[in-house]
């Protein structure tokens, strides 16, 4: 069968991650490939409650406002002035999931052919957005802090982007966080240019060391900064719940845009979340999940510490759900995953971070979806795999 | 500030139906205007249990597959199988409700400039979502069975439509349907020239009096219709769950486009719905939801038998949420609405579902969001309204 498919349709591609995932679901190879949360930590009995209490609500079952739950915005609200970020309810549009107020701020913002700069590399699912909109993406120069302001500058003068993209704090794939003097001076470069930037934060509340650094919406003068939130790190993915929050002029754009896309969040689980926020302990709740998870990056840095072979090198992130690792400049990580597989052990190759290639002799390795033992194990397998063609 | 908005920004208006909607939250109102389910009728108790049992899928608050959950898939292909639409679970895509799916067939299939073909009056969302891929609108010609085949025929051949859109069964607003003779012409069309139709279902299962004609879908031997379905009419719009039924190519690219937007709809509310398909009455449900609103529509066709003002006309429709009223040619009801408001009830005006003008002395009253007495009543204070300005 043939259709007449939108020219769009060319430049969607499924996620590389998503392709390896299915290949990687059988329960005997130890993945490391996915940026999955341990399910075992999900507040199940108190999530399970909330949804009890919240359908009581007349209106939990019924049609809503495009722009959310009120007392979610208020909510909000709360946590980004917690942040650094004092805003009110109505610079809040709750969304289903942060990758949907990705798609609907690059709605609002981009034409075919329009420039979008992001750092690199860069979330895989930033770039199937930007590519479903027919963007021409450029990337940002940086280092081991993120994009360097200097050469921001040559790009915001030579490239005039549309956009911006930053994960400013352990970002996915490398788990690097850009210092609070660099974000005041990208801050300050943003409004000279007037140019719009989106802040995608998923991780900023898994810090397992270090002192938090203040969101970079928080030296945003000018209205140029949308912040991206979501509950799927700190509560469960599987409620699909985020926020943007940005200028009151932009979120009536996004509010437009997103009555055509799905009308509303669902009404029910925002109400429930809000429960759940507002009548449980979840701050203890984040806390215990950080503790897990930062024993589970200092077990996995102690195996690859202990097994690994010479040559083989990471960051040792503050936070976040990933280690970046580098292999010898000779090596193939793609190439590799074969031979891994086959070692029942699974891991998404740096090249999926790349748009315009490169990055071949890395690799992202989450932690936060494995115990312990099996972290050991998989690092165990992995390493074998490595010490083939690693000579040290 | 000035932001520097996507073009397509420009063709994105808010809902006149929205904007409507916000005026007539008074209390004192009563309003005929929204396209409201009567929440009173909702099983409450029901999804609660289903919520709670759902809870214990260890999968129920991670990350799934952009496709949906896979025993709601087959649930779903039950359904179309009853509808005389057999498939297979790999033919149904899970949306987060049906104006989602809209969305992504359109971004499939529509590049800026792209003629699209759409029935008239039209439903408002189906035309928000064609203006934000900058389409191209024409309408198609037809009558009170729908569009005629003859002047598809004509369109098709002189406009080459990129995409047609039509909701065959009790169309919002006007409450028609296209018969089964009609609907298998229009298949063969589609066919013929080889174009993608969306089939937009949502009311069909609301019939209270008449024989159920099969979806146009039923009649497309060639893989052209996209056919949308929703649970929101029939179990809970706050649930926001839909899905798309088409051939496995188009499901395809819809999943990699849903990818993009918004990585998947919820884990949990896909399991709990499941689990109220399949251990509660839900046809017992939807059996007493239409009997309601059956004794709703004949609460509201009786009033304006008795107390409309001669001249004024309506559809009898055999199902759906709306009635369809025809006032003199010389009168406007968006130039009524706000003497109506003033007298406490209020209603769509017709120009609504016009997108090039057209329409003004038309007005649709939504029946199933108001108990009988209050249709009375605000049929009574609707009555006085027209009566200062038909003579009769």
């Amino acid at each position: 069968m043939s259709y007449p498919w939108a020219r769009r349709v060319g430049g969607m591609a499924s996620s590389a991650i998503r392709e390896i995932l299915k290949i990687t679901e059988r329960p005997d190879i130890i993945s490391f490939a996915g940026g999955l949360p341990a399910a075992e930590l999900f507040p199940r009995t108190e999530l399970t409650r909330a949804f009890a209490l919240a359908a009581g609500d007349p209106l939990a079952l019924q049609y809503g406002p495009t722009e959310g739950y009120g007392p979610l915005r208020e909510y909000i609200a709360g946590v980004m002035g917690q942040k650094g970020v004092p805003l009110t309810a109505e610079e809040i549009l709750i969304v289903s999931g942060s990758q949907q107020a990705l798609d609907l701020v690059a709605k609002i913002f981009l034409d075919p052919g329009d420039p979008v700069a992001t750092e690199l590399p860069v979330y895989t699912g930033a770039l199937q957005v930007f590519r479903s909109y027919e963007a021409r993406l450029s990337a940002l120069p940086g280092d081991g802090h993120g994009p360097d302001p200097g050469a921001l500058e040559r790009v915001l003068r030579e490239q005039r982007p549309k956009l911006i993209y930053l994960a400013p704090t352990f970002n996915n794939p490398t788990g690097r966080t850009i210092s609070a003097a660099r974000r005041r001076e990208l801050a300050a470069l943003l409004e000279k240019y007037a140019v719009p930037l989106i802040e995608d934060d998923p991780y900023s509340d898994l810090r397992y060391s270090g002192n938090p650094v203040p969101p970079l919406k928080a030296h945003d003068a000018g209205g140029r900064v949308v912040y991206l939130g979501t509950f799927s790190k700190t509560v469960a993915p599987g409620l699909r719940l985020g926020w943007a929050a940005a200028d009151k002029e932009i979120v009536a754009k996004l509010v437009l845009a997103k009555q055509g896309v799905d009308l509303h969040t669902g009404s029910l689980v925002q109400r429930a979340l809000h429960r759940y926020l507002t009548w449980s302990d979840c701050a203890g709740h984040v806390a215990a999940v950080r503790r897990e998870y930062a024993s589970r990056r200092d077990a996995m840095i102690r195996a690859m510490q202990r097994m690994f072979p010479p040559g083989v090198t990471w960051m040792e992130p503050e936070g976040g759900m990933f280690l970046w690792v580098t292999l010898p400049a000779y090596l193939d990580a793609a190439r590799l995953l074969p031979e891994a597989v086959a070692a029942k052990v699974a891991y998404v190759p740096g090249t999926a971070f790349f748009p315009d290639g490169g990055g071949a002799n890395y690799m992202r390795l989450n932690f936060t979806n494995s115990s312990p033992p099996l972290i050991e194990e998989g690092v165990e397998r992995l390493a074998g795999v490595l010490s083939r063609y690693c000579s040290g």
